[in-house]
Order: C-alpha cells, then sequence, then structure tokens
C-alpha cells in the first residue's frame, strides 16, 4: 500500500511533554470559542484496529472539556435503525452547532467489510463510496468542519502490536477473533481502503494519513491538526458571515428601491386591502414566464355524487393497502406543499379518515425548534422518519428550503440552490430503503385563494387560520410559481415523482390525491410480493 | 363483573348526526384553544379487544385536527427501549404542551397480561400498579390532562362481535389467533382488570367505563367527556396561573423588603464587591440552623505523592470495572452537584480519563432547550438515559429543581417540595431496572470559593469561567446550605445513597469520588455474577 512511505516517525518523550502542555491549552480555548460559532466539528477515524484509533477519542477527550463532546462508535444497528434508511442513525447523532462530534466506525466501515467478504460486488461498492461523498459534501456545504484521520499501520508492524497486546495481562480483552479474521484479509482491506480514500478524499473532506505507530508522534500529529483546521475554520465561517451579511443588504437595497417604485400596491397588499393588490400582481405577471402551473387545467371537477362514490371506494382500497404496508413492514411518506388554502389539510384528513390511527402520524412543518435549528436542515426530517409499517404525513416539508426560504430570501442563493441536489439525494436514499414517497403540490389559483380568504375572514370558525401572513405571501405569487415551477422540474425523479393537484375543486383534488396514494401503495406492495 | 350494570345503551342515527355537528365544531375550538395551553392532554384507552378502542382513536384524530394528536401504540418494545427502564418509552412519547397524545396498550397492557399469564405474583402486580399510580400522579401533578377510558364489552357481546368480525370479508383480520386466546382467559382478564382499576382510580385521574356494545353511543360517550374535560381543565389551569401570579408577587415583595433591609450588603454582593458580602453573610448565618455541610471536615487532603500513587490505581481499577459493566451489558449513572467552582468538571475528567470514550457520555445541563422546556421537567433526564453497558454522567441534573429552582423562586413551593418523590421514584425506577445510581455533592467551604474565584479572575484561561453569576449566587449561600440539607436527607436512598465530597483539598475529592464510584461498580459486577 503505497498511502504512506515507511518513515521512523519517533517523538521523544521530552519533546512531548514540552509541546502538550501549551497544544493543550491552546484547544481548550478554540473549543471554548467553537461554542459561540455557527458550526459543528465532525472528526472521523478510521484505519488499522490497533493503530491507535480509541486511544485518540480517548485522548481528545481527556484533553478537551469532554461535555461539549459527543461520542459515537457504530456497531451494528439496532432494531430502529434497521428500519429506517442506511444513514438514519448517522443524521441522528449529528453534533449541534458549536459542539465536536467523534465517530468511530464510521459510515465507511460497514460498507469496506462488505466488499471485503464479497457481501457487495464492486459497481455496489462504488455506488455505496459516491453516497457516502455525497453525504459529506452535504455536511460541509452546511459548514461543518469534518476531518478525517486515517490511523495507518503496515501489516508487520499490526502483528507485532496484536502479538504484544495479546500477551498483556489488562490489554489481552482488546483482540478478539474477529481482528485476527479481518487481518488475515489484511490485503483484501488495504485495497478497500485504498479505493475509499481516493473516492472520498476532496478538499472540503480531506483524508488525514497518520502513521499510527508511535502513540506520542500520532498524538501530536492529530491534535495540532485539529488545531489549525480549527483555527483556520474559524477564520473562514467569520469571513463567509460579513459576506453573507453584504450581499444580503444588497438584496434588501434593491428590493426596497422595488418597494419605492411601487409604494401603493405593496402596501395595500402587506395590510390584506386586496382590491389594488390584484391589480399590482397583473401588472407584474405580464412581464413573467409562463410556469407549470400555467397549464393546470382548474377548472377540473367532480359533482357531488360522482366524489360520494369516489371517495369511498378510495378509502376501502387505502384503509386495506395501508394494512398489507404494514404487515409486510414497509413504510410510506407522503408530503403536502401548496399555496395557503389550497386545502392541504383537507386532502390530509381524508386521507388519514382511511388508515389506521396507529400507523400514521401527521407532521405539521412550522417554525423549527431550536434544537433544529442548531442543526442542518435535513435533520429535523431526517428525524421523523418513519419505522417499518407506518406511514409519516407530512404538511409542508423540506421543499420549504426552495420555496418560503427562496422567495423571502431566508436561504442564500448558494444555499436553496444545492438544496436541489441535497433534496434529491435525501429522497433517493428513502427509496432506496423501501420507502415510498409520495409527494403532492395541491394548488389553486388566485382567484380561487382570495374567495376563500374571504370566506375565511367571515366564518367565525375559521377565521383564526388566516393572518395577514398569508395576505403577504399572496403578493408574491409570481415569485412562488417561479419557485414550483423550477422546484417541480429540479426533483421530480421516477422514484419520487411531483404529482401537481388541480385544487380549484376540493372534492377534485381529494380524489386526485386518494387514488395517487393508492396507486404508490399499490406498486410498493406488489412489489414486494414479487 | 360488577363496573357495568347490563343497560341497553343505544343511540339513534338522527340523534347521532344532530348531536355530532355540533360537538365537532366544539372540539376543534377547544383543540385549537390548547394549543396556547400550559399542559398536555394525554387520552388513555383501555378495554376488551373489540371494545371499539382503535374506532376511538381513529374517531378522534378524524373529528379533531390530527397534526396535533400523536398516537402511540404499544407492542413488545424495541431493543432501544428493551435497554432502558421500563418507563424511558412513555416518557419519550410524552405529547408537548398544547398537544393532545393518545395512547393505546399503554402503561397498563404489559402487567395486566404478566398477571394473567402467571408471569408476575400478586404482590409484584400490586408493586407495577402503584409505579403507574405515581406515573401518572407524576403527570396530573405537572398539569397533564389524563383521561383514561375503560372500554367494557361483556363475554358473552364479545364473542358475538368477534364472531361476526371474523366472518366479514374487510375485518377477519383484526381477529388473530392471540385474540382467541386471550378470550379464554376473559375471567382472569376481567379479575386483573378489576384491580388494575380500583387501584389506578384517582380523581386527578379516574377511570371513565365506556359500553363499547353501541358505536354511536360510545362515540358520543367519549367525545363529549373529552370535550367537557377540556373546557373544565382549561378554565381550571387558567385560575392556577392566577393565584401562582399573585403567591409570585406576594415573595418577590418579601423579598424586596428583605433587601431594603440590608441594601449595602446585598448590593455589594450582586456587584461582587466581595469584602463586604461575607461580613453581611455571617450577620445572617448567626440566626440559621446547622446543616449537614456544617459537619464535613473539611480539612481532609492529600500530599501529591498520594494523590499520584492513589489516582493511579483508581484509574487502572476503573476502567477495568467499566469495561466488565459493559461487556455485562449494565448501565451506570453518576451525577454532580456542588457549589460554583467546586472542582465537579475537574473531578469528570478525571473519571474519563480512565474510561473508553466509547463507553460514557458527559451531559452537562444548562438551559433546557424549547422542546424540554415544553414537557415535564423531569423529561430531559429521562431522553438521557444511558443505553446497555454505557455510562452517563451528568455535570448537575435534576436536582437543579429543589436546589437552584428553589432558592431562585423558579419552582413554586409545591412544585419542588413534590419533587422529592418524584426524583426518588424515578431514581427507584433507574436502581430497579438494574442501572447503578452514584450521586456526588462535591463541597467547598465560603473562603476556600472566595480564593478559587480570586483565582479564576486573575488567570486568563480561566476567566471565562466566572461569571457575574457566581457572585450572586455566593451571596445565597446560606439558602443553598439548607436546600442541600433537605435534598440529602430526603433523597438519600439505600439504592441511590448521596456521597459528600469535601472538596476544599482537590486531590482528596477526586480520589474519593473515582474510590467511591470503583465501590459502586464493583458491587454491580459483583451482584451480576451471582
Amino acid at each position: 500500500m503505497a498511502l504512506v512511505t515507511k518513515v521512523e516517525h519517533k517523538v521523544s518523550k521530552e519533546h512531548f511533554d514540552r509541546v502538550a502542555v501549551g497544544l493543550r491549552a491552546e484547544l481548550l480555548q478554540l473549543q471554548e470559542q467553537l461554542k459561540s460559532q455557527d458550526f459543528p466539528v465532525v472528526l472521523l477515524f478510521a484505519g488499522a484496529a490497533v493503530a491507535g484509533k480509541t486511544e485518540a477519542l480517548n485522548t481528545i477527550n481527556e484533553w478537551m472539556d469532554p461535555r461539549w463532546i459527543e461520542t459515537h462508535a457504530y456497531g451494528p444497528p439496532s432494531d430502529e435503525e434497521r428500519e429506517r434508511p442506511e444513514y438514519w442513525r448517522f443524521w441522528r447523532d449529528l453534533p449541534p452547532r458549536g459542539r465536536i462530534g467523534l465517530t468511530l466506525g464510521s459510515w465507511y466501515h460497514q460498507r469496506v467489510q462488505d466488499f471485503v467478504y464479497d457481501r457487495i460486488d464492486k459497481p455496489t461498492y462504488f455506488q455505496a463510496l459516491k453516497r457516502i461523498a455525497a453525504f459529506e459534501r452535504t455536511l460541509t456545504d452546511d459548514g461543518v468542519l469534518l476531518l478525517k484521520f486515517w490511523m495507518h499501520m503496515d501489516e508487520a508492524d499490526q502483528k507485532k502490536v496484536m502479538k504484544k497486546l495479546q500477551k498483556s495481562k489488562t490489554d489481552a480483552w482488546r483482540i478478539s477473533k474477529s481482528d485476527w479474521k479481518h487481518f488475515k484479509h489484511n490485503r483484501a482491506f488495504e485495497r478497500a481502503n485504498e479505493i475509499a480514500i481516493k473516492k472520498t478524499n476532496v478538499a472540503a473532506a480531506p483524508w488525514i494519513i497518520i502513521d499510527g505507530l508511535d502513540a506520542r508522534y500520532r498524538t501530536l500529529e492529530i491534535l495540532t491538526t485539529i488545531r489549525d483546521a480549527l483555527k483556520a475554520h474559524i477564520r473562514l465561517r467569520s469571513n463567509r458571515r460579513k459576506l453573507a451579511e453584504k450581499a444580503r443588504e444588497r438584496t434588501n437595497r434593491v428590493r426596497d428601491a422595488e418597494l419605492r417604485a411601487a409604494p401603493a400596491e405593496q402596501e395595500s397588499a402587506a395590510r390584506g386591502k386586496n382590491g389594488s393588490l390584484d391589480a399590482a400582481a397583473s401588472k407584474r405577471s405580464a412581464a413573467r414566464q409562463p410556469t407549470i402551473l400555467d397549464k393546470l387545467d382548474m377548472s377540473l371537477s367532480l359533482t357531488d355524487k360522482a366524489y360520494h362514490t369516489a371517495i369511498q371506494d378510495s378509502r376501502a382500497e387505502l384503509g386495506d393497502l395501508c394494512r398489507k404496508l404494514h404487515f409486510a413492514g414497509k413504510s410510506a411518506l407522503v408530503l403536502f406543499e401548496g399555496p395557503d388554502a389550497a386545502g392541504k389539510g383537507g386532502a390530509i384528513r381524508r386521507l388519514t379518515a382511511a388508515m389506521d390511527a396507529r400507523d400514521y402520524r401527521v407532521i405539521p412543518i412550522a417554525a423549527p425548534t431550536d434544537e433544529e435549528r442548531a442543526r442542518h436542515y435535513l435533520w429535523r426530517f431526517w428525524r421523523q422518519l418513519p419505522r417499518a409499517g407506518r406511514i409519516a404525513i407530512f404538511d409542508r416539508s423540506w421543499y420549504g428550503r426552495v420555496l418560503v426560504e427562496r422567495v423571502e430570501n431566508f436561504a442564500q442563493v448558494d444555499e436553496w440552490q444545492r438544496a436541489y441536489t441535497e433534496i434529491r439525494e435525501f429522497e433517493e436514499q428513502l427509496s432506496a430503503s423501501g420507502l415510498v414517497v409520495v409527494k403532492f403540490w395541491v394548488h389553486i389559483d388566485k382567484d380561487e385563494q382570495h374567495r376563500r380568504f374571504k370566506e375565511r375572514e367571515k366564518s367565525s370558525l375559521k377565521s383564526w387560520k388566516l393572518t395577514p401572513e398569508d395576505w403577504r405571501n399572496r403578493a408574491k405569487w409570481d415569485d412562488y410559481s417561479r419557485a414550483v415551477d423550477e422546484m417541480v422540474e429540479r426533483t421530480s425523479t421516477p422514484s419520487s415523482p411531483w404529482t401537481i393537484v388541480e385544487g380549484n375543486c376540493k372534492k377534485h383534488a381529494r380524489i386526485k390525491v386518494m387514488k395517487t396514494l393508492c396507486d404508490a401503495l399499490k406498486k410498493a406492495v406488489l412489489a414486494d410480493r414479487e
């Protein structure tokens, strides 16, 4: 293996003691600084069994303040983990911003072993490494400082250390039968590792190869690397924040200028005086490009009679399919997006009325909690993934990133632009794990929304549903249309396509939702039987 | 069984339809009100298999807004659940304030079955029911609206319904072999249920017996009960809030009066000018009762040499014991309380230095997150319980309830007073599940704290550790002493005793902590072997 040319890396006790004191003080101070930073640190350790991975974790915990460090070592998954997509457990354990996560037997371990022991073929292995690279990119794009340490030790040295440990009274427990078994396949492991390292060695998350033979050398190497990287990353993020701040100011200036250009229209829109609103909107829409939403046949409707027959049939079918899904141990995820008052809630209630309350969970997406805000925006959705046999229904979803966050400038341009890829990858993982993903955009046109808002204002039972924000969102109708157009275009995939539901007629919309879901579940249940 | 005298409870379709519309509207409005209330609702359904439990869940989800309802049906525990105390999964699923949780196969189900099938004897069953009653009291004391519905149906009717379902094309799947098996033991179930109901039928969480034969009757019964209870509870809680507000005002007035009586001392204490602080404190302490802390021999100390020998021995022993604990699949919980600057952090780091980073987790307790604030104060600790083979180390803990929350009036008097019982019950459950609980109060006296604060002020590396709040807390030394005294007195139990550590000499403190933990783990590991 050519990763490391064999050089004697040794550090004397005197040198170590001299350097260690200052290094430790620096690390503690950096850790203190980190607490108020907007990113977490993930340190990953991989490599030969006896090359010092565990010792590295222990030293970091000893030198730094263990209260702000989380250590996660991955063995076989628990049954709650097995019932979800592979990466659920890694997402679940991601540290919040300001903290350090240490990872052992990480997302690499299982896959490397699978390949070495011929449980997967080469293309599958490559695919798995691609998934790893994508996962790590998702983290680093979000600002995570990800350092991957590869503890290296050549075969002869490994053998020596293992034999020595085995003879030791206090350390013999560390060498198990499976360690020797793995060791017999050392060549194969080296090959597999070399591929893994090559395929996942990117600038944002490079591999740091550490010669594991000398304990003092490797300790100093690892800890100075952490110190330098942490220092640099804090500086980098602070610069980025400043740039982002400037960009935001610029955007706001442009918007303010626009507002000054058409003050009356905008203001009345914001205040909910909607007479002039539609005039303003139609003036703007004159210039705009047609979107996918313009091509919908919004006149689609159902008679009462047709609806009642259809809803009863669909209800029976859906109930039956959900039961089959449950007994097959498969899970499903249904999500709803759409303008305010489009009837998402009503459609959801027609679905759940057909299901057993023990099998589904409706997850309304509003403002994130502070635990959610402290992590990647996808974390809050990962944590809600259903167990085997269950159905999760999302009332709004991760698509907020490319809808409201885009339109309202909550996310920066590069953030929502890369979200298309992140979301595609996320949903691919769900589908790959056997989870059925069904996505609905329930649409209404502007006139219909106006009618429903007015109705809500009048109805005492529904008036709480209407807020000034609804009127504000309405003023940005065209911006939303563009965002929806791009979203559907970029995130409709064979395994999780968008279904656009013409929602002016609630009856039509509800039946279309029911039937689409039935078709998707039927396919899944049938596929499972084959 | 005398729970229900057999009366024909029937509701006509006309009556049902007439009542349902209004009832449903009321429920939706109450649910909307609930969202901003300071309590959650837990609805529990138990009783005969075919008496309408599942239908009740479904109806509630259908009539109300399912987005704010969580349904939890408990089957066999997952392995993550099995590795923790029995109630972990119920705590885990508690809904946050403002939401509704529906519970099926709840904390009763397993225990009733155990008793019917002779897996536990009568005293154990009674014990389990006591635990249930205590758990429910903990919830209702915290304001939870807990309604327990017992769906009743006599043997003959059950049989009829089961046979009918079995013949039905669409519903046959609902009757399994185990349903018939349970049915054979119907008499035993009735006896076990009757005991359960009697032992857990308290005013704050009464059983509501519902005749399950007629679907329309039981639906109206359940939903009107929910409506009435919810209405009454909202009123009750609002009155309580007003009373609590008045009580708080009164307390503040008393404190302000005290402050005016001794303005100079208190102010300087708050500002951290601690010359006069000690004078003020000693004046107050003249009148106070001696506490357990006054009886400590604070002169206990260790020489450097003795320390170095002892720490090395303890470290080796602790490391060895943690490994044994790990392989035995047992877990431990170590918690630290003590005044600021007492050396809790230092003691924790000496412990973790002896452990494998994969086996422990240090959990610093600071301000709760908003997800935690939305639930019972013990919830945030339940969620952190370690899996089998792991050790959780708490830097501060649930004892904050009877320390800082008591002294600072964050908790009301009745809240912190009942916390002693809640905490004792909580720890009993941990111990009963085989978890080793070790509790340390690391103490320093006022002079030593003063010395350490001054030292921190001077040291650039440690100055961030000292905040104005530390000086403020110091001014309340005597209040804290009283609180500690009562805490130790009321929460030292045979299975989880307090260890008071004389902390003026850090070396002595660290060794005492190490040795105490070693002793506790040794006992657990040995007990396990027997």
